[in-house]
């Protein structure tokens, strides 16, 4: 639903393909998804280190920065998910017209969420799906945060892989395996898609 | 309020000074406020071409582009507009970390708003509030868009100026009055502006 009729769109004079002129790079959202414990977060982080010694412009949304913020109003019920994805998509789809590479670490279980953003973007392929693939034991055993554990106890409800489903994406653009890897391998999986892709210039 | 616990900060490795050094200039907010037709978009769009060719990075958000996306689902009341600038200023913030110069052009009309926009920013200096001070009369002679005469029909409600009010700003860092003049003359007074507060480099 919008309702917001009279406004207009302007068109900018500093388009896209400008920006991504100006920074030597193409633009796209990295959206990576899986399980709390996958390692999103950290790969997110680590590709945009990466990335900064490329001199290419990024940014990382998490679930953290972004729930303080923009998402402050929202909860963890499937309706306030949906509508946490959702701004994302929209604020990701921002950073994607600056002609920044994003770089997003929600586990966003929804298959039909992550479609959605899919779809926000000007081109299909401007949305990279990231599939942080590890075993949900591999996660709880790790449990940074003691969520699980708070979790198995029924003091959080809700929570991905317990007491709410998490939809493995059918179409991975690209599948990271994070169990029993390090960081760098990772990373590395993530770059070599970049410059298989020509987003990124090679090394 | 914040329903979002069970979350916790992540130290990104890569920080807003390091995003500056890579870009050579500070990030902030511009923030343009003032009537329908005061001059905000034309103004923000033509600052960013000028600052684009000063190899800045950029963004512009306004109305008619965040409005069809992020805050597709607000309408116009008080309520809405409310919701509606605290989004953007939230937006914004994510754009300032990650080393941008964005530039904002909505009408923004209540005082409060605006007030709690600069309170987000990390530095209070770093949400500069630039007040495009045009007279009612000529906002509404120019109607660009012909909203004016279609609120004075009553066939739009809630409309600033004449249905809403405009709380005009009591300590703007900016006031550019657009009213007889040229756009170029406009922009001269933002980059002077950043340069005098040493955001970019003197040209």
């Amino acid at each position: 639903m919008n309702k917001s009729s009279n406004t207009y769109w302007h068109a900018a004079t500093i388009t896209r393909p400008d920006r991504q002129k100006l920074n030597g790079h193409s633009s796209a959202i990295l959206w990576f998804t899986g399980l709390s414990g996958s390692g999103k977060s950290t790969l997110a982080h680590a590709v945009e280190e990466e990335l900064y010694r490329r001199k290419c412009r990024t940014t990382v949304l998490d679930g953290d920065n972004v729930r303080h913020g923009l998402c402050g109003d929202l909860g963890f019920s499937e309706d306030d998910r949906t509508e946490n994805i959702r701004r994302i998509g929209q604020v990701a789809t921002l950073f994607v017209d600056a002609g920044m590479i994003v770089l997003t670490a929600f586990i966003s279980p929804f298959r039909i969420d992550r479609q959605r953003v899919r779809m926000m973007v000007e081109e299909e392929s401007d949305f990279i799906e990231v599939f942080c693939d590890c075993p949900l034991e591999v996660c709880e055993q790790r449990d940074v945060k003691g969520l699980y554990q708070r979790a198995r106890k029924g003091e959080i409800s809700d929570f991905t892989g317990i007491s709410s489903p998490y939809e493995t994406p059918a179409n991975a653009d690209l599948i990271v395996k994070t169990a029993g890897r390090s960081v760098e391998e990772c990373v590395a999986d993530v770059i070599s898609y970049l410059e298989d892709r020509g987003l990124i210039a090679k090394a």
